[in-house]
């Protein structure tokens, strides 16, 4: 069963190995996990808040439910679950089997006067499914789990049309049954679905062969507050704007993705990661930059920075078998302490992947370069989606791990690397704590990167202080990235966490155009969520 | 210099061999050219319409920079101007030198009520530059030729600013100097302009490598009737909607593009273009997606229908060498009257070409294909901007041609080829006229193609045949296209030819959602053209 106060299934535990933990403590101080609320608390404290929702045979307001449909991934979420700090929730709860209940929701939804999220799989980490704070008016989840089908396989033009609800691994299931992929892997994989992955702009862990979700992403069906807005496939089209980029990024403010055709592939004949040591971090930004540049069609390239490098050898347990691949490192000219690993994916057929392993070798040896095979890029394979149960054992320890990341063009990326951590440390060191904060280049372009650090520092024994260091921290980092000249978010999104930073780059008559476009679709605000800009006047 | 009335430089003249004009003659009979009209009548008769527009410094009411400024290269406009059927033209002519003169004529013309017409290359086939027909508001036409600057050459990110209005020759030259390339060649290159490309959304010859434009293009400066929009470059971005998708398509309906960065390349080590032969259309055309679906990083992929194919070979002269190469090629399977030619772009490092060309041999090998080396491609390289001038050679024969292009998934391409090329005979044989009409796909993608028909009939006598002849065509084929389930344009844009049709496509709720974003930025209809959309009320 999911997990009500933290990442993913109950019967999955991450194990954090004491070398770990040792490091940890050396690196940030030993502490305690707080006592977690109870469920039962938290049910309670929702019973308080009768619904403010009149009947509707489609929806619950069974507090469980209420519960269930306010929360996300965010650090936020977490903190208010973990200490029973409950706060607004929804009023009710619905699954709308069709678009045409989903129409019918949104028309009572406007009837009544309540406010419409729509909640994919709940993995947001920047505050998509909080109730607005204002609360004057009440609010509807809609949970798209239900629309999940498989609509249509057109194996000629490769296009799969699905109800927009469906969650990673059921999309991939329906499509491997008939030999077929999409290919869309966020870490949020295994519960995040197609619509979030579309509303959000969601990219995957190997979106270098596969695209971004807006590469993906061929046209669908969105249910707005005034009508339905069906969006046909062309491979291309010059008839002009396409309206598909309303929908990329919409966020639930202009109403329902209930349908979309997404891009899908065959699946590849052969498939690996590979590992490759750096000696320092500018010889790694090279060798990546070159790999992107020189477009050998790779389908992942990822690099840690020293911090990283050397925390995702010690997170990783095995000490000995560790420390002989450091031996091996240092006699090979990889020192320690600078070292940075750089993991590459080369996916295609036979040919094509020797033909990239063969052009990236050669860059890479360019660079100083050492390859470990696919000893570390097995493991990384294996694990790809269980890095992020590591948040519920380090909380189980006493410490909170949050993520924020960002894009800029090659230039910048240095120094925003180096921005980041030091706001990041030094949000945490006013108020007396140590943050241990680590980056990597989680997509890599042409143009630039996307930056994305890490940050682990302790909870803290009471929600006011854990709270107060997690605003600390994300309030930096944040006007970090802005100050920067950074992409407020390059995979997870706006939501309510970063909202307040959008101004930043899409300027005042950017901002204005968005909100006239969402005045247009909703001019009584029906999805006025709060996500993506402030909530429109009703 | 170049024509007034019609394609190109005035020194460059293509020549219609003696075995290509009986072979028209043949399909769609004999005829001759009307008699042109002369210039000095032409702005004879702009000078019987006296400027509405006050004097402005930056303004010019010249009837030559008139005349100049309110035709493109459709069919319509030629026929206006061969015929000397002038009818209405812009009021005044400015370029402006910056963005800051962009915005002061902007704000001028708003001021005394007038209309803003942005002009690149002058090179629209959709009829942007006309004044809209209504005619009671003076019209400014900003040629935007003096914005041609290279800005920032940022090698590391591979980005380039330019000042929108340079055109592809001289955008090429600038990079080049310094090693570098863009890499979009849409036919109309000699004249078109970066931000044309931009709002058309155009598509290059080699865009199977470069990219459309919207993937070239990485941010930029929009002078809007309300304000300047600055679009600052990300490699790539989840905040929300992408404003770049405003400016792409927008046809000047939102403002004026002063600034463009896009994505550039080194120049590549290595280019070759082959042409093979596939039996018929179904081997043809499994060849081609399959080269698609590949992935194969192929920089051109194009295949004509036995139509083109035969055409091209006649109208290409040499016939004895052609009589050669079709014994050869019936020896080896492909029969005269079936056979399809395919032309592909190889580009790359010489380890990429020699990967791509291995592994498209061994699928154009299961298909029948049959190489012709650099034979033919060599000779489509070298002629890949000529072919247009033959509209003039043609025209001089008393001939003229049309292009309509579309875009479909994959399992409507041969129907809808079939429909357009149908649609343009049997709406000619309705006046008792014969069609050569003739089919190649130029933009191949894994979901589907682009479908581009060109179409040969006779100009006729006077303006008013010649005239009904064109709009019976462009209406048969633009409904054909509408009906197969095409979108109006892969390549070509909207303008006012195409702007009928936007609503097949885009639907009631996507047009309403168009005019609200044009009122937005434009609530006084400065740049209410009649392009895209109809023109906002004022």
């Amino acid at each position: 069963m999911r997990r009500w106060n933290g990442w993913g299934d109950d019967t999955i535990n991450a194990e954090l190995n004491s070398d770990a933990l040792a490091f940890l403590r050396q690196q940030i101080g030993a502490t305690e996990a707080p006592q977690d609320a109870s469920l039962e608390a938290a049910l309670a404290q929702v019973a308080q808040q009768p619904s403010r929702l009149p009947p509707h045979p489609l929806v619950s307001s069974a507090p469980e439910h209420r519960l269930q449909a306010s929360f996300g991934q965010s650090m936020g979420d977490w903190l208010r679950l973990r200490f029973g700090r409950i706060g607004r929730v929804s009023d009710g709860v619905a699954w709308p089997e069709s678009s045409a209940q989903v129409r019918e929701l949104l028309d009572w939804a406007a009837a009544v006067g309540a406010i419409v999220i729509p909640c994919g799989g709940a993995t947001s980490v920047v505050g998509h499914l909080s109730p607005p704070e204002d609360g004057g008016r009440p609010v509807l989840t809609l949970m798209l789990s239900h629309l999940r089908k498989l609509l249509q396989l057109d194996t000629v033009s490769q296009l799969a049309t699905f109800q927009a609800g469906v969650a990673g691994p059921d999309l991939e299931a329906q499509l491997r049954a008939q030999g077929w992929m999409l290919g869309h892997y966020p870490q949020s994989f295994e519960y995040a679905t197609l619509g979030g992955w579309i509303v959000t702009r969601s990219s995957g862990q190997q979106s270098a062969r596969y695209g971004r979700i807006e590469a993906m992403f061929a046209g669908g069906r969105l249910e707005t507050p005034t009508g339905t807005l069906e969006i046909p496939t062309f491979p291309a089209s010059a008839a002009g704007p396409d309206l598909r980029e309303w929908v990329l990024g919409s966020e639930g403010r202009l109403g329902v993705l209930t349908e979309a055709s997404v891009r899908v592939q065959r699946l590849p004949a052969c498939e690996r990661f590979v590992g490759v040591f750096l000696p320092g971090w500018a010889e790694g930004e090279a060798a990546a930059r070159e790999l992107a540049q020189a477009r050998l069609g790779l389908s992942m390239l990822r690099l840690s920075n020293p911090i990283e490098t050397l925390t995702t050898l010690r997170l990783a347990g095995h000490a000995k078998a560790i420390a002989w691949l450091e031996r091996y490192l240092a006699l090979r000219g990889c020192a320690a302490g600078d070292k940075v690993l750089l993991m590459m994916g080369l996916t295609g057929s036979k040919a094509q992947v020797a033909a990239m392993q063969a052009q990236a070798r050669a860059i890479l040896k360019r660079h100083g370069g050492i390859s470990t095979g696919t000893l570390l890029g097995a493991k990384w394979q294996a694990n790809r989606f269980r890095g992020v149960y590591l948040r519920n054992a380090l909380w189980a320890q006493g410490y909170a791990v949050d993520t924020m990341e960002t894009a800029v063009d090659w230039p910048r990326v240095p120094a925003t690397m180096a921005a980041i951590e030091a706001a990041g440390r030094e949000a945490l060191a006013a108020l007396g704590e140590r943050c241990h904060a680590y980056t990597h280049l989680s997509h890599v372009y042409a143009q630039g990167s996307s930056v994305y650090s890490t940050f682990v520092f302790r909870i803290g024994p009471d929600f006011e202080r854990a709270w107060a260091r997690w605003q600390a921290l994300k309030g930096a980092v944040s006007q970090a990235i802005v100050a920067s000249g950074g992409t407020i978010s390059h995979q997870h999104g706006v939501g309510k966490d970063h909202a307040p930073y959008l101004a930043h780059e899409k300027g005042a008559r950017g901002m204005q155009g968005l909100q006239a476009l969402v005045a247009h679709f909703d001019p009584q605000g029906v999805m006025a969520s709060g996500n993506l800009l402030p909530p429109q006047p009703r």
